[in-house]
């Protein structure tokens, strides 16, 4: 009576797609618990990670970082290269950027997750964060998603603007083939006609990827709509919808900021977030991770 | 830092389109309560409709219209003009269903809504049916907007699969400019290109439209995904992300349905839908009306 | 080695639609011709339709409708009733423009297509036109579909902008099946994340369209681009891939026309045109009726 | 009345983003001629790319090349670093294509165009291919963007299945800015709802492109529609638009082929598209480079 069925592994055979081998869910009760330093993400608990869009300074990067922490952030993000549609928009602070990411998951003992874009870069990278995220721009780029399948950090994989499920579960299965298990699948909005958000959170795509998938799969909102305003509403549809954690843009100064400020929260409303998300982690049976 | 501001009525010049004047929101508190017999949608509490997809038979309509009673709906959704692809598809009992709709709101006590595709028969179906729904194809049938403008009973009017916030937006005003304030709006999914859903449920227009217009904001997640098992992930968000209410398709006998069967939940799945959206409802400060 | 094949009746099933019976192609040289007064559509000829989008008044109907005979078009459009987004844009003459329609068409001795919405006012438009337009946003609508089914005039059948092929094709076996076989399908942009054109032409649909059924073909460049300086481009674009004509909008005074004028051509552009269009069409082995 | 206009250099100011200042036309006839070998790709003349989607053997390129050559093509095309969906899908010959290349340009004295992924592949392709593939999957790979504008050879950047045409051209702004002028880009179809075709042919790019931008536009019919019987009518619709070239997928053996086999057009009836495209140019205008 539906399409997708995790029992039945030639379904992609309907795409012309050999089937998935790893990342699909043979049993009812298969998971897989990816753990950054001590957050565990797939369990029962639900893992919250926010910090700001870029890095852009040291004193940014605190005032940000210590307040999610306090708040109950488990794990901070913060990109130092980054994806922009114009090369004449803020790059990250690129290089320069990973002393600071050092700096502060020693200094705030908080594990971080930052992107890679270059394969050249990861090695580099995987020095300094906990976590590497693959963004939605490269989802496709199998050259990077076989590199970080041979390193042994957990990866951060995004959902591509554009990408089918399908397509999603490949991309993982790409990284996880090459030895790495420890893939976490964020839903981060698709493109479609719909232009006052901007992108469409597929909301959808949560049940579907627990269903087919054992991997961890959590949501960022602040893409996901583009609107701060927005972001509480978003977040919690993503829990009650059955996700595994939250990625959350904070920022402490969302007009001054270098990179989607309209869609960073303020410290002190992602606090009050944080509080809702308790109450309603507890009604679909979980909690937040503290 | 948001594109959207109900503050601004100017906004849809940007678009090339004149002001909306009646629908959209003036103060941070306006909204309006459609009330359906007792049913009050857009107030404090929540709103669940449930039915089958298709009115077949006097027996199928009372062994479902019974059920969803009992686990607390308090409207009954059924179609007997169905807008179908193909000419060969069962079109519904057409004018024959209507003395079922009369029957059953009688003896179950409840009040029905149902779908009006013509002008001509709005009259008729008026005489049978508490609530007269707007389907998705028919959002920017103008003429048949500026007909239900003029009628004395609530309006459910669906999202088109392909309007913007915009267009809906503008679709409802139609309909109040004629004088109808009596309308509900209907998010039920957006074609993209996503195919592993029947459609993308945009999880994002609920608080959008709650924001930026003083009308009550309901979710269909039976059209909004096309799978039974998903509808219970997606009222949970939907409620959520602030929805006044649901709408549900119930069968008894989903593989022998003439009409979507497959988006259909169990009369007893549909009930343990319901305990799980009250503890939910709690938690949003909400309570589901019984 | 192709998914489509016209030879294979039942691959709607695939989709779980009941197969089409009447409008797909049996035989490789099945092909409908659909006459308009002298015009013939689907046969070796291209057949241009030309005219304003809205009829305005009778000093503009005359100015465009004589400049665009003397192009060579050989049917004039023009709407009475239209579609508007918003309430408070123009709603076109409605029925005070009948009598301008029934009186140009005889000064020019032309054909007239003109949009119908409401089924009410079928008969009544049919007085007073050649052929009727069913538009994009009412493509889903069955019960106007059905009563055009019941008319003996030629049908003009726009695809939905958010219509599969498939459902483009149901919705003209939706007129076929009521017996009125004279149905021209009419591809004009469907949408899509791109926002730099007005709608996303579908060219591809011209050559799959003519695959899968023996119905004409034509193309609106106007409304598949909302840019005028494109329309020359997308029209020799669409006979190139095998359209059987062309629907085009023009207007003499485009800044101050009451609805599309950004896209409509000066009556001196769409006379160049048609000049470019006969060597084109010569190429490809057909020519501009005349 | 139109809303791109290349004597605004600020409209993209409107989407946020920073304004091109290097692709942007400036001029009504400013133009780059892109050179590939002795063909010229942006000039009077219409070069056409063809081959197979994957090098796969040594026999295989010989027999495609050679046949290609023959009916008119300029320059081969054919992959050996494939992104394929799935890690089990043939992946190209990888590093040992590379031999090929060198040898096949040598021996039918014909420039080869193939795909980069990789940055760290790029100075080693650099030495047996003309021209550079940046594909659809990686457009908004600013890492590989980068690079590829730091090489003296010419580079094929083909449009994201996702991205806006403001995204496309800030994708060229990214090669030109590092130094790399010789950009020609390439509409490969964009994701839309419709299935009947892979990808969706975005046929208005090309003259939207051509109107905002200097650099050579080409079309590749090949993946923009999945079907080869599609190809010609997509190929001669294309060049219609004002496509200043196209890239063709050929198989002389498409029903084994490891890649593509479905959308590959057989020798002889590239043959046969050659010959009418010779003709259709003529009337444009211009003519089939040989």
């Amino acid at each position: 009576m539906f399409k997708h069925d995790p029992s039945d592994h030639q379904e992609n055979l309907q795409n012309g797609y050999p089937p998935l081998k790893l990342v699909n869910r043979k049993t009812e009760t298969e998971r897989t618990v990816v753990k950054v330093a001590g957050a565990e993400l797939g369990g029962p608990d639900i893992v919250i990670i926010a910090g700001p869009c870029s890095i852009e300074s040291k004193e940014q990067l605190w005032a940000i970082g210590k307040s999610v922490k306090n708040s109950g952030a488990r794990i901070l993000r913060g990109g130092i290269y980054k994806p922009r549609t114009s090369p004449y928009s803020f790059q990250g602070l690129q290089d320069e950027g990973l002393q600071l990411l050092s700096w502060i998951r020693k200094e705030l003992n908080l594990p971080v997750v930052t992107e890679v874009m270059d394969p050249r870069k990861l090695e580099l990278v995987c020095q300094h964060a906990d976590m590497i995220q693959i963004g939605s721009r490269n989802m496709h780029n199998t050259p990077l998603l076989t590199e970080v399948g041979q390193i042994r950090k957990p990866v951060l994989l995004k959902r591509g603007m554009a990408a089918t499920i399908d397509e999603f579960l490949f991309a993982a299965e790409y990284i996880v083939k090459m030895g790495n298990e420890q893939v976490v699948l964020c839903e981060r909005g698709i493109r479609t006609f719909e232009t006052s958000t901007r992108f469409t959170l597929d909301i959808s795509a949560i049940p579907l990827l627990k269903r087919l998938c054992h991997l961890p799969v959590i949501v960022d909102p602040s893409h996901g709509s583009g609107h701060w305003w927005m972001v509480p509403w978003l977040s919690k549809a993503a829990l009650a919808a059955g996700a595994d954690g939250l990625i959350i843009e904070v920022h402490h100064d969302p007009t001054r900021a270098l990179c989607d400020g309209g869609q960073s929260l303020l410290p002190d409303k992602f606090q009050v977030l944080m509080e809702e998300l308790k109450k309603l982690a507890e009604v679909m049976g979980r909690k937040i991770s503290v």
